[in-house]
């Protein structure tokens, strides 16, 4: 079917792309134009405004929009709903805050113009691998984009059936779900990142104690020196912790087992930040999601002004100063 | 290879199975003969006394014990150190504490008899998957007992390559690894259940957040009925939580939603524990594994007296009384 | 100098007394008849409706609303507004999030009405003790309340000047705080009930160490049957970990050692969880304020569905059924 | 009465100098003479070598050993073994590991020679304010040194008597108390500090959240520029906060309010660690304790190998390439 993208980062590009392998017709739009030409080389409609990028849609249109959530998608979806018709569809499909979905979601419903949102996960492996794709907003909607979603999803592949399936039918088996009214496809890709923090942290604490275990400060017989890279390939296979996150960590770890070449200077978005939100609104404790973004939080900065105070109280009633060894 | 297996429970009697379909001849003993007597009639050499098991092997001798970590593992090593002889070889394949490796491996030692450490993951999952083994001695013993790792570990399966390992030679890849010195494969393992326990809570909390995402106390437009089993579902295809116990997850959801029929009262076992203790001797901060472990201890209390102490803090200054809702 | 008081519970009522006992002449309303009934009697002047109330005070009136956050609050400054006139005072001294202030001063402004929050600790021992008051809004407003303020905190006692503050002036020495712009009380407090929490926890924990310092799963060597009343009060004097709260806690101890009394089921407000969200919007590492808080939602629960979760996973990998034992 | 002090640092001095004082005769020695030659101008009995330390004392000898915990500790308490004879007694006022006292007290126990452990808390206050002291032997050993510890302990002073206390009778109101056995003095203290380091995290958390209470991320509605010297300040009159570390804070504050004279690079020392070990081994959740030793550990590195491991797999799932801003 035919569908507009706009934002062609490297996440929009490869929708554009993945999508166009699998037939469907793409116009294409970005504020820098680059993109644009370099798409409509591959096969892709250009739109050099964003008048033309709706003229060029048959009604009625689909536009999924691919921009960075908070503003630039707020100013995306209210300039698009200018354009737009009633029955027209926006798909936001960044990582936008369900609240926002919900809010957006009631205003272009007053216009008749219908909104979904899109939870998408799989990074720059999304093109070849498939994205999993978590959807919100209303069921005939959605169900109108099944072929788009369904070429975007990953599909079953070599994935073994779950045992005690057999009865339930969902496309979740292949690899996107409808999961709830406005906002729930965001709502659950924050979650999903939220366990993501959660996971990579695992592993990151759990390589540390590797790290660190030929230690001087350990008694001597206590001390190992390990092979980090070949501990993450060996529990690729058989082991409880297998995950795609290991995979990854192998293979970093099999480039450079010091990670020398990272800096350990740790990003968050907001999925991160809201997932405790929303956990904390709904009274469910949150330990280790928590745990992991704060560590985000720390790496970032040199020193905390907390740190500076546990010194100053050390000092003023131990007499300890605290250096650097 | 011929091999005398000890201690026949669940993990042990399926490593028995597992060497005999790969060719081993297993000799078998355990305290209780029923379990003796099972395996025979699978094929192994049964013993009814230790005296026995150890004369049926052929020396050099091998003997792998698979018995419950701390007083019982104890016993059985010193039980059969009075029966080996200079040059034998005992393998401790359960979930010792490394420092007692390091202390049986050394008292073994004067007497001329070899100590192997081995951590095994897999679970019940095992005997069909293969175990992921992590080895932990002396170099030359290790190398002795290949065959027998080779048939238990995985092998490579339809595990992709880990790019960047193409000039790396490593028994890694196909699921056993010889870590370091005594210990050192206990302690890679000890560290392997810290990092599934925090994996496992990470999935925990946020299926948590999904399950109480319909509240009543939240906002109406920020409700959500979540279907929990068709998220764990489609996150094992193109995301980035994709992993081994995601599947098991999925299993249990698709099986039951409310996972009504679990009592959420969790053990742990000693590497749990030992992991932070280990982590603390390095000074490494391991906040998620850490909150992980304290989840399990809270599990399996009604209330703690921490938090007696809170309620009873919050009366007097505030004349707040606690109550059941 | 006139104040009216609407809000009679535990707190307002104790405000309207410590307020007549300093002399000033409270006006009085409550939802509740019978409370206003009671401050009469005690010597506050009784209205039987918000209109009498209004026509009661002298212009520019000046009115603590001291009701429960939320809607109770939004309500009852509402009303407020419909009734009073620019230049008239409406204090806030409850426990309102900040961003409901800055939205409420904002919207009072603009019919000329001022507002102040004011954040209130001291719980039931303020009226003897005298309240410390963390105070937002505008400064001129502020100080015209000085006498209010004054009254309410607790003075400077027989607490030791801080050294290094010679040369500093502050109210801040005499129990009340001017702390910035609309909202800034709250804030303070917020964060203070935070803080709280965190320092409760901190010994809660600790206790909860010593109640099992005696458990049968430790070495018998190593095992202490402790008096927690007396390590609570022995900590009152020289030690590093004196406080109010141990103070308390002495006396809870004292009064019943095993605490059997109270329920471990507590309560949270919203300061705890907004001090949270703030931290986060600020991207400050907060882990202790959250475990805390979590701690607090865990206890008000049998078992959590994240509990449920790690049991269920646990039987799918290794056949474990978890039990109440 | 006589007592020997061996080990003459800021603490050891100290606790000569208020022994003096209340009377008691000091016999001196340490490793360094010049610590010994000052105190013999302030009117002890300086010894110049551990023979003539133990010479000068009268039979049965007591001996307060004030030196640092573990090697020194195991050495200054080994080599008085020898010199020391059946009746006398040692007392160990340092912050040894409780285990370890067990261990050193039966050897001394087979010679005859009686073993104390004492927790010191008060830091360079003490001289002053006296020490809160935590006792751990055998009870008829301890009641001989009534004398010595009323003197070193802070006694009633000004701190009102606990409301439920007025039946009980204990020396912890006066500020020492014999905790139980062998070790469970220093137990007492090294929950002690784990509480205190919980304690100083929980303040230093919330002043992190005012410091960056400013930041132009936030919305301009909801931003303030507080002056978290005043606010430290305010709390210690009233709140529920207030303690002897708040005003610790606030005399630090008043100082420098941006702490800009501490590095932030905090140390900790083995109470705290052993803190943790011990609630592992009793099973009881200890979260907030735990963080805030994490954080000291989290605060003495630039960046962890845990937080490049991060980075590492960022940048294979999504192409993130983390850089300092």
């Amino acid at each position: 079917m035919q569908i507009g993208v706009i934002g062609l980062g490297r996440m929009g590009a490869n929708i554009v792309r993945r999508l166009m392998h699998y037939g469907h017709e793409c116009v294409v739009f970005n504020r820098t134009p680059d993109k644009v030409r370099q798409l409509e080389g591959e096969g892709a409609t250009a739109a050099t405004s964003l008048n033309e990028f709706v003229h060029l849609l048959t009604k009625p249109r689909v536009v999924w929009a691919m921009v960075p959530a908070g503003d630039a998608t707020e100013q995306t979806v209210t300039d698009l709903a200018q354009h737009l018709e009633p029955s027209d569809i926006i798909i936001d499909g960044g990582n936008s805050y369900y609240k926002d979905d919900v809010r957006r979601a009631k205003l272009l419903n007053e216009k008749g113009i219908n909104y979904i949102d899109v939870g998408t996960s799989g990074g720059v492996w999304g093109l070849e691998r498939g994205y999993c794709l978590m959807i919100g907003g209303k069921a005939e909607v959605v169900s109108c984009l099944d072929p788009i979603f369904k070429s975007l999803a990953p599909g079953t592949g070599d994935i073994p059936k779950t045992p005690g399936r057999e009865n339930l039918r969902s496309t979740a088996e292949i690899g996107y779900l409808h999961c709830g009214a406005y906002g729930a496809g965001h709502f659950v890709k924050m979650v999903h990142n939220g366990i993501e923090y959660a996971l990579m942290q695992a592993y990151a604490e759990g390589f540390d104690i590797f790290r660190n275990a030929n230690s001087q400060e350990l008694a001597e017989d206590y001390r190992y020196d390990l092979n980090v890279a070949d501990i993450s390939e060996v529990w690729r296979r058989g082991s409880v912790v297998g995950s795609w996150l290991l995979d990854l960590t192998a293979m970093a770890l099999a480039e450079n087992p010091t990670l020398s070449n990272y800096s350990g200077y740790v990003q968050d978005s907001g999925e991160g930040r809201w997932t405790i939100m929303a956990a904390i609104e709904e009274a469910v404790p949150t330990d280790v999601l928590s745990a992991a973004l704060y560590t985000r939080f720390r790496s970032r900065q040199e020193h905390t002004f907390a740190e500076k105070m546990l010194s100053a109280m050390r000092y003023k009633f131990g007499g300890h100063v605290e250096q650097h060894s």
